[in-house]
């Protein structure tokens, strides 16, 4: 029995007694387990799945945005559930564009049409709109046995693809879309992995390259290392508003062209974590570049509902394409990804988004759909949800006022907390913050010290990591780390989101001032 | 334009008119795009992602369950909408595993609970039972700003993780669960596909082997396929019921050994297709050989409450693996995976699931929630739908009795349909079908004369897809052929659910019997 009870706690994986689930027999019996009277004794047997035999590839993978930090808030909140004594009284997870979890309300359309598709019966309730029942009963009508229960085709409800395809319409100002062409998704995340999966190939120097923007969003390094594929970085233009720089990315093309096949276009607007909106012009210059370089584009394009600055617009690469003529738009390739998470419904928990193809080979799409059949389906509350946002009240109808008005709080809000963000985070010496044009979060730059960049190399961490440790453990709020989404050598940043209501967001940049001054303090 | 419309059409991807969504600029003018004056005309880029171009590990997965006899089922059910006449009058789709598609009815209290944590407002209403209540009060409270909307940890809602760890402890009579071990999934397939991302490793001889049964579930080879991990068959024995036998696992591990490292195996318990629920002797002795050859063993185990013969139980690996004595549950490791798809809730569309680990290497655990952070957490619906199923009404509670009696019709239901189908098939000449003790598909065999073979043969189709397209063609009843779940050489299958109700599902296997005389007939 010691034998035993030794090996497993020298393997580490004693879970310790965490709290009243242990029923049935003793936890001490589970964890250092006896052996039996009548079995011969084995020596404990060497694990298969170990760091050193799992797949190299899903080792190398990293995701900031719930990374090392984010860890270490979920200890500190065990703490603090435990009565032990810290400079705050709770944890601010500013670290995830999560707006309910940080007190926004769901749009009640969207809500009540969910409800009604979820539990049938309330479709004879006095309580719901009509326009809400309408939609519901529209929904399930699609489903199999009228019941969310049922799978979905593996593409998604056809007639949530045909809503979407209408709303891209009247989006685009009238550029035809096609319900063949959208792919109902887990959340954007699923399309932008299920296409990539589909891209990736070749070794040595033809594998695929993909280019990304740095600062990028983590999902694209992760999925790239998860498929060894070559990651080709083109940097934003700090010192331009984060502004994509076609130069750079032309650069950026010729140098991967030595060791790798540059053959994908990953481009994030507005931008995550760096909250630029891109120019038309802009975007008409990437095309031309993608049609030159012969490179598929990948337009993340989840925050387009959250543009703040007065002088911005989005524009969607699908858009442009066409209004360049069709030399272009029957010819460039592109996927772009929507979402239910972000924009004014933040509705991130129903994973639900959309993949709109554009000139995709005709087998391609049938290898896209076989890829996405061994999955089922996406959830098909997700789906529901997706065809609320796409299909919101009209003029005219029940709801339709509460919805707008509910939609435009949210936004006036998001664009005062955009405002509000820079404006203070400017105001701290050593803190520079480009305008939040769109998106939800903001990306300042932090001038540190050597010694500060000394004292974290010592500790074995990037310098930012030190920092934003460092300020988790004093003011408890939970930001992350610039080197967790890539940056310029030698420059640091952390990504903060705008979500908390007003007053608190002026409390959290109130402290990140506080925790910044004495920092520099310290380490002058 | 002549020249870019007829390069659309040759590159076969014009989309032809297809209803009403074509709304702004004409259909003419998107699909056979205009050269705009001014404007020079390049000649048609050649498309970067193609057949050839693609990864090709996509390109070798296949995924009948959906495969093209599903997608001939849509063409045919479209032809029907449009009044096309046929020698039926709509297609049966008995190839998939879908519940309320055919016409199964949700659990109340499972819609009611789910209702109330969609539009909490209905929280204030009379119309709703209190327990019902206290579960949706239960899980909102653990949800970030008491919101399915929010984001839930990457593992899941603790308090959910907590209730099946509670619900595992009670099926195994005690064993215990920890709710660390718990991560909560996108459906079964998620978990299954992320644990084997995980595993697979090497190249050449030094590549993963991962055993998987034949007939199996064709998530499995597709997986594998995209993972580039050799599939490793062992058969299962239709002679005696299905049933796993050792000595051909044996056989399978010692050949797979000359070209690989068969270091996983992967159990269908009951099985999918095959039906066949394991005995309490089998999986010792599957258990014992997992130790001796250092497997890592998968236990699908999602048709847990699916079980209809008399003289068979479900034992779960983990309860049986506790019960070998400690030698055992401290060392051999085990994922085992549970659905809300299937058992008698049949909720398919909320892709809810978990995965419990046993005995994973500690830093395997962080490397999992880092590699499920990148797609942030499975839908929150699915995981409270997964809640109710592990924590449903309790004796003395206001929904006891209703659960009670809508569990138990279903299930009697799907029992005297599993017997009902196989009395029914082994009626018909030329078909021996297994009894069906567990799970919701019969898998018959097909003794098809050598005329159909070579008529199949020159149609370039395997047997019995042949068979199955023919029966699809003339009788409406979508079934999928052997050939997608693998099955011995020269033997023919196919699987066929028991969902639609009883009435519907004799006329269906009448028509199969029709349909088979005269197909012997036809190549007698």
């Amino acid at each position: 029995m010691q034998r035993a009870a030794a090996a497993w706690v020298r393997r580490g994986c004693c879970p310790g007694t965490r709290g009243p689930w242990r029923r049935g027999r003793s936890s001490a019996a589970a964890e250092a387990p006896a052996v039996l009277p009548g079995r011969p004794e084995r020596a404990p047997r060497e694990r298969i799945l170990t760091p050193e035999s799992m797949n190299p590839r899903v080792r190398a993978v990293e995701y900031a945005v719930r990374g090392p930090i984010v860890l270490k808030a979920g200890e500190i909140e065990l703490e603090l559930q435990r009565g032990i004594k810290k400079p705050f009284t709770e944890v601010i997870r500013a670290n995830i564009g999560d707006a309910q979890a940080m007190g926004q309300q769901p749009i009640t359309f969207l809500r009540q049409v969910m409800a009604l598709c979820t539990y049938p019966n309330l479709l004879d309730s006095p309580s719901f709109p009509e326009d809400a029942k309408k939609r519901a009963r529209r929904i399930l009508q699609a489903c199999g046995g009228n019941s969310l229960g049922s799978y979905s085709a593996s593409q998604g409800v056809n007639c949530i693809r045909e809503d979407v395809a209408a709303y891209i319409a009247r989006r685009d100002g009238g550029v035809p879309a096609d319900p063949d062409n959208i792919y109902l998704t887990t959340g954007a995340s699923d399309g932008i992995t299920t296409i990539l999966k589909i891209l990736v190939s070749g070794g040595g120097k033809s594998r695929t390259g993909v280019l990304i923007p740095i600062p990028q969003y983590p999902l694209y390094s992760a999925v790239l290392s998860e498929l060894g594929a070559v990651q080709v970085n083109y940097y934003l233009d700090e010192d331009n508003c984060w502004a994509l720089d076609v130069q750079e990315l032309r650069r950026a093309v010729r140098e991967a062209k030595e060791h790798c096949d540059p053959k994908v276009l990953c481009i994030i607007n507005p931008g995550n974590p760096t909250g630029q909106v891109q120019s038309r012009k802009c975007i008409e210059d990437v095309i031309h570049l993608a049609w030159e370089e012969k490179l598929f584009l990948l337009a993340d394009e989840v925050y387009q509902d959250n543009v703040y600055s007065a002088n911005c617009t989005f524009h969607s690469f699908k858009k442009v394409l066409w209004e360049l003529g069709p030399e272009y738009s029957s010819n460039v390739e592109l996927a772009s990804f929507h979402s239910t998470s972000k924009g004014y419904m933040g509705e991130c928990g129903y994973r639900g988004g959309y993949m709109e193809v554009v000139n995709l080979h005709p087998e391609i799409k049938g290898q896209l759909v076989k890829l996405l059949s061994v999955r089922l389906c996406p959830p098909v509350s997700g789906q529901a949800a997706m065809d609320i946002v796409v299909n919101p009240p009209r003029p005219g109808e029940e709801s339709f006022a509460q919805f707008v008005r509910e939609k435009e709080a949210v936004l006036s809000n998001l664009a005062e907390k955009a405002k509000l963000t820079e404006d203070l985070l400017n105001q701290v010496p050593g803190i520079r913050c480009n305008p939040l044009q769109g998106a939800m979060y903001a990306f300042p730059r932090l001038l540190l010290p050597p010694k500060a960049v000394e004292a974290a190399q010592a500790h074995g961490m990037a310098p930012d990591m030190f920092y934003c440790m460092r300020l988790l453990e004093e003011t408890g709020i939970c930001v992350v780390p610039g080197s967790g989404f890539g940056q310029r050598e030698g420059t640091y940043h952390f990504r903060i989101t705008i979500l908390p209501p007003v007053e608190k967001l002026k409390t959290v940049l109130q402290r990140v001032k506080d925790f910044h001054v004495q920092f520099l303090e310290e380490f002058a």
